[in-house]
């Protein structure tokens, strides 16, 4: 598919804020693909869709992660996480997206997982450092992706599990895991 | 068991330094049983015997957790964790302490565990503000133990956490869990 038809068949479903974060994801993960040899249209195409169910309504979510087994313990860590599951499903059902490698970066954009592509981890950074984004911390991870994309995963997971349990929020067991995931092997 | 007999099988396992921080953790966890209104002599002689295995050499922990299944997963987050399964089985079978509660609380002291009891909590959280302890934000977890002793132990839970992460470590997955749980039980 090329860009210009997917970012027209996303755009009805975001807020023009929300469109604009999507163009700086696909920007910034389109430039790691390129750092790591991967695939670009791939990529492209993975951050076009990332957040294509983020405004859709959350019973609806919870509804069809259970109908069709998306994962029942995403159901339990906070209504964040529901739209990454159902994006991946809804890009493959509605839109007809059925590359497994692009819909498994939407499917862990958000929690991440242990054992992540270089596609997923891609997609993960690319969501957490995008031009549009300005929080304490984010220009030290930006300037780890250039270096060092698995070391930037793991500022970025860490930075994640920090920030929920600074708020008293429940992180999500697999973010762990990423985090432990990623340590192990960068330790090597 | 009386407190003077414990402290003097203990003390011979002992640095120095560990003897009076055992000794704080033992102050602390038998004031916070009294608050808790949970048996105090249980609390005194769980905390006696924490660090117990705290100097044993790290190879012959590592041997006894593979002999005797004492949880594999102790052996592959650092080898700081060995000490609190070690230690919880040779306080069995070297001191003859058999009180499953009281084991428990050592097994658990370093990393918690989802579903803790009160004596493990108290022990988990003694051992992180006994008046030894100087590290940013203890305080503010010794004002909340006085309160509110399970939202001190998710803030030391998070502390420990957060510090570990900081430092490129890896975090052991039932810590999280313990968090969550604490987290899920103190919002309702």
């Amino acid at each position: 598919m090329e860009r210009a038809q997917a970012l027209e068949i996303v755009k009805p479903h975001l807020t023009e804020h929300r469109y604009i974060h999507t163009i700086g994801v696909m920007e910034t993960a389109i430039q790691l693909a390129e750092q790591e040899g991967i695939d670009q249209k791939k990529a492209e195409l993975a951050s076009v869709f990332h957040d294509y169910a983020k405004f859709r309504p959350k019973e609806e979510m919870r509804q069809l992660i259970k109908e069709q087994n998306l994962g029942m313990d995403f159901l339990h860590y906070g209504d964040e996480l529901l739209h990454a599951p159902c994006g991946a499903y809804w890009v493959k059902h509605e839109v007809g997206i059925d590359d497994v490698e692009v819909l498994s970066a939407i499917r862990y954009h958000t929690t991440g997982k242990p054992g992540m592509t270089t596609l997923e981890k891609v997609v993960f950074l690319a969501d957490y450092i995008e031009p549009g984004r300005h929080f304490p911390g984010v220009e030290e991870v930006r300037e780890a992706a250039a270096k060092d994309m698995n070391y930037a995963c793991i500022m970025s997971l860490r930075n994640t599990m920090t920030f929920l349990m600074k708020k008293d929020h429940l992180v999500y067991p697999d973010t762990l895991a990423a985090y432990n995931h990623l340590v192990t092997e960068w330790k090597k």
